[in-house]
């Protein structure tokens, strides 16, 4: 992406589905009596440290993060079990949280507070960072990042691989959305001219990404092919074919060409 | 200030008081019949150009603000007359906002249209731009610049000024607040040790700045000396010592010394 961001680098792939145990956010705001007037969650980490962002505020900064009540109360999880086992330190441990359907920027890893306010949040990590521009008739207004955009993603083949000629190659990979669930992943070998639809594989689970393969008969030709794969979910919402320059180097869910080297 | 801000580079001295003459934008919100959820005032102007900023929206952008709907009903004026005259075209001809006690950046010129609003806005200009880190309890967060801070300036002498020894010299100056009414300006010409107090000049008027003077007897060893203003309010505010690193380079109103040299 240009131009480059601060930080990892990400390229395409970092994306992850785990099973989460943990106690309902709802309960423990249940047991807190918050009252009606309340508007926002703020989960803090445990994280922190000094930013050299001239824009961001001076001295030790810790990871924090909104969200609406309704959200907190619908869904939201403070998990400390991945995948059955304990959470692993990388994970957040010994408690973080799960914010279903949002960006993971939202689910705050060693977890160490959680303030109920009625005041929107402005930290640093939904300002200045993790946040695009929205526009609202002909001004933009500067928003957190939140729900994930409908994305599907080739795993295999990667970006650059080779694969024989006249063959059967399996092209596989995971679609996910925010709401609904993915009806349909279509992938093109011929860098969008024509669109085949692919196998989604297993049970359509909430929450969760769901994996899809094709069966690719390569050509007998030798040289470059540009994969595409593309999401349709239960809203009829699908994948939009340019970057919205609003959006930063958020939510980067248009439609990703892979090239790939057809050789005899 | 460091780091240097992009922009123009206003040093000391860029203020100023007029008298403005309009309609209130509470009669406007009356005869707008503007619903009871309504929560904030945005305003925009006719000034617009494309962002330099990475972090900014791509495209053009046009100048906007938002003001709480109390603040807007209560003293925001539409002016179109500057000092008895037709508003000068870089006062905002031909009708331009007036936001009194708030800094100039919220008195939108040019005025082009009024947008009530039920959600808190996050305009450019109010969040990436114009805006400072607030703390709550031990995290910031991003919040619009908006009241002025109470602030007393020396006019005269200068920056780097030279003084005539065993003379009587003329410190002058403005100072200004917020709330409440500016009921003293103290002076020290011994960068801090010793104060005396000015003379207020004129009568208070609300929103507006005091001039204040003081008759400095030189001493009569040559030497550098140092002139510190500071003022305080009605409601007993006065100038902190140190800058305020939160701020950023916005309400800028620590101590500020001005070192002129006396000369035989």
């Amino acid at each position: 992406l240009e131009p480059k961001v601060k930080g990892v680098q990400w390229r395409l792939g970092a994306v992850g589905t785990a099973e989460w145990t943990g106690v309902a956010l709802s309960a423990l705001l249940d047991r807190a009596v918050v009252k009606s007037s309340a508007r926002e969650v703020v989960l803090q980490g445990a994280d922190c440290g000094m930013l050299e962002d001239p824009k961001g505020p001076p001295g030790e900064l810790t990871f924090a993060r909104s969200i609406p009540v309704s959200k907190a109360r619908a869904d939201v999880l403070l998990a400390y079990k991945m995948n059955g086992g304990e959470l692993p330190p990388q994970h957040g441990f010994p408690v973080r949280a799960i914010v279903p359907g949002w960006y993971a920027m939202a689910s705050i890893k060693w977890l160490q507070r959680v303030i109920v306010t009625d005041q929107p949040f402005g930290g640093y990590y939904q300002t200045i960072d993790y946040a695009y521009w929205k526009r609202r008739g002909d001004i933009g207004e500067l928003v957190p990042v939140a729900e994930m955009q409908i994305k599907a993603e080739i795993a295999k083949p990667a970006q650059g691989e080779t694969v024989p000629s006249s063959s059967n190659v399996r092209v596989h990979g995971a679609a996910w959305t925010s709401d609904g669930e993915i009806t349909k992943v279509e992938l093109s070998t011929d860098g969008g001219a024509t669109w085949c639809e692919t196998s989604l594989l297993g049970a359509s689970k909430p929450n969760a990404w769901r994996l899809w393969e094709f069966n690719w008969k390569t050509p007998s030709a030798p040289g470059k092919r540009t994969l595409i794969a593309r999401a349709t979910d239960s809203l009829g919402q699908t994948q939009p074919v340019h970057r919205d320059p609003d959006r930063g180097t958020y939510m980067i869910n248009h439609l990703l060409p892979i090239e790939v080297t057809v050789k005899l």
